[in-house]
């Protein structure tokens, strides 16, 4: 791994993050600034893996011309997957069954055969777990961290998720004055499958009345309660914000009973589910909103911009350094690195006792518990 | 109806729209300038019909004071209401059965008690025919026309509708990267029940690449057609724009046929069910955002600002000259006055031969026909 | 002329405009559908005149593929450029004078030798006269309207002047809490050299409390005037608005005397001389922001993308209908055509009597006179 | 000290920045929480000090309703002031000449005189100052940091930063196009007199090609150098991002000769003064945009909004806990508390080896250094 670095590859893996491009520039930049050849795979580790499928190259050369502008744009000039992970690729056997199969190897070959010498792989907990696996088999990884729901632990946030909350809290900002004019209830159910930091960043930016995520198991009837009190001082509307991880506790029998996984899913997910839920408890009537892929998409925020060019230089630092394995985190006010095996499967919740989360409770913000 | 003027009431009717506060300011600025007092309904007439709801007043004075620095606000400071028509109100008889009652005479009452002279009502369709009967009756009324969909008659516009348009192209903005970066269709659903306006602005502003509105029946063969043609050129996802009063005309039989209205309804509109059939026929991915609610609120752009400021202003200026029964209309480059019952009833749909149909036609969008 | 068309080239002139893209856009893929190849000319003529600028092609071709996702993107691919006038152009002869030469001879002999059948030119004035005597001389020619002023004859709007009312209205959103917390007097100089659209617009939307267009000679005591009658009634800041081209009629004498047009220019434009003339005559701390350059960029609105992309697919269709020597022109609710001879030097300038003009003065705006 | 508290006032100080009134808003809900009363200053201490000044009481209850909705809005409902140091007033004496009195005693006396038990004080380095003094004599006291500017020491951000940066950025974006249709430089200057923190996360952020900021003296030469080998290899313009703190080291004599501080002044700024030198270099057009005004005031994003409100309830948590004379801080994840003697005087500078600095380096961009 000691040798010198002249040709660098870029992937980028699992969904779509607002500021992906920034980071893909910043590499190249950087990278080009110190004459090392940058190439992009396609879709995941696809132009690898299944190069018939583009005819202008599934592994192609990115020069500072190919990514002039895009550091403002949505997407990802790559292209991304999440389907096909190459530590345990699902496969047709010659017996008609399906096994998952190891195809990191080709990967390797390919960039041994294309005179790679490096890697800089963007994504989450899966990109990063396979960035770690092909650093283990020798080689030399960096890995930058991607998700919107700000659900990685070791780095104090990332790129795309001030974009998904600042959309977020527009939307209830919105939201506001047609529930007022309305009189009703609007839930607005938004990303947060394991964690709830979107759900309570932009419900308190934007004044949501009760915010459900999933690390506080919520009790229906206190959000009920709080409508309640709202209505009799006058305020006649209410905005439930509902990360759609957030879990029933107890409460609202009536509702929860028939809540089978497959009767939740039938009513449009969890947000449908807190609407009726508290259409039935209140009397008043009940409207659900779904951000989910709106939050995903867009030009970054000047936040993330940064973020992410942050993350990209510091990416190409580490490899000119000589590190392999490595995370790129934000560990305010800079940039540091992880080592990739204490990021994997390691999942950053809010925690209960975050003065954030205590913002909220000050604000008299309902958490349903 | 030629005595002067000293006093005069304000009432919006009808779902929330950006700009209302705009126009209310507009009255009260002008209207005080002319040294007329300005009293405000709350939500629509029912400050006037349950005054015991309002221990603040059904009836308030407006003022300078009170309008200042409203007009960027979304919603509007007197409330709205889309329920309980002075024309036609349901009412509990003694003997248990509800009948419509005619209430308008309570509303003429009480602006003859508070002495208020003339009416200006900011409304769609249905307040406008309410204000329509009160100037038959007698009343100084003039009408400020609201509907975000566009869709009513003998107006170029009304303020709304562009702050609708802005914020679809805006989402339309969003979910392209995220459709392209995971090779989606994502069908986007958006209000339009009788006209498909802001579906055809925002779905050519937002590069859609189809567009289905009520005015023109569609064939979901025709959709399929169109994404797979866009496949094939390796441009693997697709938007679909979907009026939520587009209509299905032939074609894709499997799904139509099970579409009564009754299931459309339980797969959560034609958003999903054009989903659903586009996933059928394509073997492609497909996901439902439906923006709805997000449409009605927020701050008004600059044009909707101005549009309700102008409408606020001609309609304290068409009460100064003496007219009454009259509608506030958009008649580019200039306010006209037009008579209210030119208007009621009549709806302004997407002439099959307009140039912004066109525009989509020749820019390759598939309407579906 | 009435040949048929296989190839059309385009031509940008004149500053920058948002939307310039989208009507790019619309050209190429409307012609495209009617197989007419498309090739765009860099800067104005400039890649005629100057080929050897151009080491890629000064006229170079123009596929979908070259397009597509440009119609949100401010700026022109085809670069601009408002030096050279073809039909003046200053060249330095043999004994070192400087004459200005007709060069339009050299465009249509390109535009023969590349077998290219039409011309659509998007610019302002400037560029449309130029437009009508390529046309005159045989060329056929359809004109695009570009003027962010909004001062161009014969057509409603162009694109660019939403975009431009829409962030200088944000502009005066933001610079009103600032004035209001530090009781300060912010005067905002914009665009308009002879009209003053923009100001009257963004004026009246952006709740300015003075505006200042060339069509209404100011006087500077009566600006003042208001100043201190708002602070009075303990409103202790006002937002003056300022076209570049507003001239001042008579009043304050002592900063008008020494306002020859050298020092205003030594003052950094009218905004400049207003502001000082304001603290003179009120006492009050006074500031100018100057907004010119920011109105000219960004992302198109809506609204202009929309108009743009009309634009564009009207140009091709005029273009397939035989027409030549006229301007596309919004004539709303459609598009229309006007011979381009009369249009050239026919400035819009906003009638002292419409009633945009009569809002700003009911709603108590300042315009100095 | 340790007595219960039963009422507390809040006063804003120095210039307006976005996020105040989330702060105060915060801060009256959480109070009202505990059944704290809340009170507001006027304009600073102004409300205390010149009582005659405000006819509605120069102190005012703040209740849960006045604060309502005012989150998202711009400015300070308390008003703000830079002038008028209570340490340090500037009085007329009997015999005509000026000196500076302390009048803190006056404060302290309104509070015991009003039965006020705390302060919590929102404002810059002076305003700490002042909160500090006032802690010392006995008055119970929590410091709010604000600096749009981002030189406050102690804590890793403020509010108000992310909606300037976001600003400039946009500003930026919407320069691209124009710089590069008319082939300029445009030079941007903007907030930053002793830190460059603004200009450098939004001139990265917005892809600038230079940025010269207080802690980087430049050379003007080699801001030419840069725009002179851009234009080398086809990239006719180029965006400079000018602190208006930035220092010139060396080179460019002949403009630098004429500058002094006089001259800088009379050219309008460091802005204007770069602008003239980098023409005089280059032989390029140059522009100069002064942003100064714009960044302070709109909306907060809703990063600001969130710290904002994080600080307020922090700071009402704060004083429930029985301290005094501390700074609410962010120390991320979390908010801490800091001494006021740690605070008073020390300002945040860009580190010469933060990654953000290097970053821009590794993007090639052009430091004058």
């Amino acid at each position: 791994m000691s040798s010198r670095i002249r040709r660098i590859a870029i992937s980028t893996g699992g969904g779509d993050a607002p500021g992906l491009n920034a980071v893909i520039r910043a590499v190249v930049i950087a990278a080009s600034d110190r004459d090392w050849e940058c190439y992009g795979i396609r879709e995941g580790y696809n132009g690898i893996l299944f190069p018939e499928r583009y005819p202008e190259g599934g592994v192609f050369r990115l020069t500072r011309d190919r990514v002039r502008g895009i550091g403002h744009l949505g997407g990802t000039i790559l292209g991304t997957t999440n389907k096909g992970n190459p530590l345990a690729f699902p496969m047709r056997m010659a017996d008609g069954t399906v096994k998952e199969v190891d195809r990191t190897g080709e990967i390797l070959d390919t960039f041994a055969r294309k005179e790679l010498d490096a890697l800089v792989c963007i994504g989450g907990d899966g990109s990063l777990t396979i960035a770690h696996a092909l650093h283990k088999k020798g080689l030399r990884v960096v890995g930058v961290p991607k998700t919107i729901d700000n659900d990685l632990d070791k780095t104090y946030t990332t790129f795309g998720f001030d974009t998904a909350v600042s959309f977020a809290t527009e939307c209830l900002d919105r939201l506001h004055s047609t529930a007022e004019s309305h009189q009703r209830v609007i839930v607005v159910e938004m990303m947060g499958r394991y964690a709830g930091w979107i759900a309570l960043h932009s419900g308190i930016a934007g004044s949501a009345h009760a915010i459900l995520i999933p690390e506080i198991p919520f009790d229906l009837d206190k959000v009920a309660a709080k409508i309640r009190a709202r209505d009799q001082v006058g305020r006649m509307y209410s905005l439930v914000v509902v990360a759609e991880g957030a879990n029933p506790a107890t409460g609202h029998r009536s509702v929860l009973e028939e809540a089978s996984a497959g009767q939740v899913e039938r009513l449009g997910g969890i947000g449908e589910w807190v609407a009726k839920g508290l259409q039935d408890l209140t009397g008043k009537d009940a409207r659900t909103v779904v951000l989910g892929h709106l939050l995903r998409g867009g030009s970054p925020t000047s936040f993330d911009r940064l973020a992410a060019l942050r993350f990209g230089a510091a990416a190409v630092r580490a490899l000119a350094e000589g590190q392999s394995g490595v995370m790129v985190a934000l560990a305010l006010p800079n940039v540091n690195y992880v080592p990739l095996d204490e990021v994997a499967g390691r999942m950053k919740a809010v925690p209960p006792d975050c003065d954030t989360l205590q913002t909220g409770r000050d604000l008299g913000i309902c958490f349903g518990d």
